[in-house]
């Protein structure tokens, strides 16, 4: 395969900007690939880990010469890692990211590299887990990556990032930006956020202890915690820079959990076991679809 | 091992009835186990499966000569299972059940079986699957089973079925049913219901489509799914009987969620940061505690 791009540049090497990393290593060897990360310790690991054919001491001489330079920090260092950058960058060259909101990171990398072709990126993917370390090469395997490309993105561009990110065995996705971040903040920003706010709920109760939600969390409220222990930096950035969706869809939800609260208050089993009905076929589609597993309960070791 | 018990009748073979049928073969073969559900599909399957003895044609039928009668059946329908058995029970018969609410179960078969020794379990375990081709001999091991005694209870009965348990690889306490239903209202119950809330808000938006929610569930909604998967019927009676504390924990639920709403709103990204990073601890102590899989991303494949 002639790979669409001979140098690629990631800033930011954590979960995500690792296994990018890992991810071309693997499936696109030709292809150069240079490195940084703000954090000493997670720059130590990258070279020791050697997913990287050079992690540089500075995000400048990391993208010198490089044709791409994909942005895998949190949204809301998307403009101060840009600016740091542009001093460097080749004429032409490619700017990419793989931030969770993209309305507010494309206006942060227009405003900071004004004249590059921009192609904002979201792989769906991820894991719970944080770190150099934490990343895998098949992350993106199957999963969806939506690019959201500005008016004045040349189509050229576009069609790159594109082929990368299929080479990497992601499935693509073009919608506009403000409509990502609607769908974002429905199937991913409230999700985290009722999530995190569970599992803080529980852990602050006064009638029942930490080590009895601990012992008897098989009843439901493991599941929660484990996208509750994702990156606190990069959440917060998320619900700061998708503020208006997230708080539309919570809106929605609120709405919703109010109609199923009166109807437990008022013992109306009927419309509680009707709406119960419904939400059985949504897992299906999505087993169908091959965004989950089918093993029941997570494929859990009994 | 000396058996607890001769013979176990078991009363509705779903998910967990079927399992304790299979883990009582697999644990203590000498235990005669017969069974009984009012569904004529499910005793057949039953049958196919063979893991009971005998699967009768009515429950006073499977219950004659047991000494101890578990109901798996959903929490509203205890009463009525309980009537119909009571004319067959031998003297001094042990009653128990499987139920996830305990101070209603307690009245109910409290009331339709006078004189009995009654036990009320809970074993906090569970899939999203239903019916007896869901269940299997492993459900239990490692997994924690409630007993909630009433203060009539003989301390010999309690003893008895504590011992089936603990042979069937569960870890038991005993506690009294009140502080269950409190406890389970936060480990189990609210999480169960703010994942039908959310699975039905986000299959009704009229801004993104249900194709997309599923197409990009893997960014966290894809987690809520597989409770919100789980039988309607049984948490239709959960959320009935067990009202106040759900309905209490639901409350704190509300609390802080809108303060989170409203850090989100004004922007505070400190306190969104804060609380992410708190609510990291409680999966790590799960993972310690052996009630979830270290795995990331649940094991996923990638």
């Amino acid at each position: 395969m002639t790979a669409p791009f001979q140098h690629v540049a990631i800033i930011g090497l954590g979960l995500i900007g690792s296994s990018v990393a890992r991810a071309l290593r693997a499936c696109l060897p030709q292809v150069r690939v240079t490195g940084y990360d703000t954090d000493t310790d997670s720059r130590t690991a990258a070279r020791a880990l050697g997913f990287c054919h050079d992690v540089n001491e500075t995000a400048a001489g990391a993208v010198v010469d490089a044709d791409l330079v994909i942005f895998a920090v949190p949204v809301g260092r998307m403009a101060q890692a840009a600016a740091a950058i542009a001093p460097a960058l080749s004429p032409g060259c490619v700017i990419s990211d793989v931030g969770s909101s993209k309305a507010d990171v494309a206006a942060a990398l227009s405003a900071a590299l004004p004249g590059y072709p921009i192609v904002p990126a979201h792989p769906v993917a991820g894991t719970e887990n944080s770190g150099p370390e934490a990343g895998f090469a098949t992350l993106f395997a199957g999963r969806w990556c939506i690019l959201t490309p500005l008016p004045e993105t040349p189509a050229d561009a576009t069609a790159r990032v594109d082929a990368l990110w299929t080479a990497l065995g992601a499935r693509i996705e073009v919608m506009d930006a403000a409509h990502h971040d609607l769908v974002l903040a429905v199937t991913s920003h409230l999700p985290h956020l009722i999530a995190y706010t569970i599992v803080g709920t529980a852990s602050e109760l006064e009638e029942v202890t930490e080590s009895e939600v601990i012992k008897y969390s098989a009843g439901g409220f493991r599941d929660f915690t484990r996208i509750a222990a994702s990156d606190p930096v990069m959440w917060r950035d998320v619900f700061l820079t998708n503020r208006d969706a997230v708080l539309t869809m919570l809106q929605r939800f609120n709405e919703d959990l109010t109609a199923l609260q009166a109807a437990i208050r008022r013992g109306d089993g009927a419309l509680l076991e009707d709406w119960f009905t419904r939400t059985r076929a949504i897992r299906r589609s999505i087993i169908a679809e091959g965004q989950d597993d089918p093993e029941p309960d997570f494929g859990r070791r009994h």
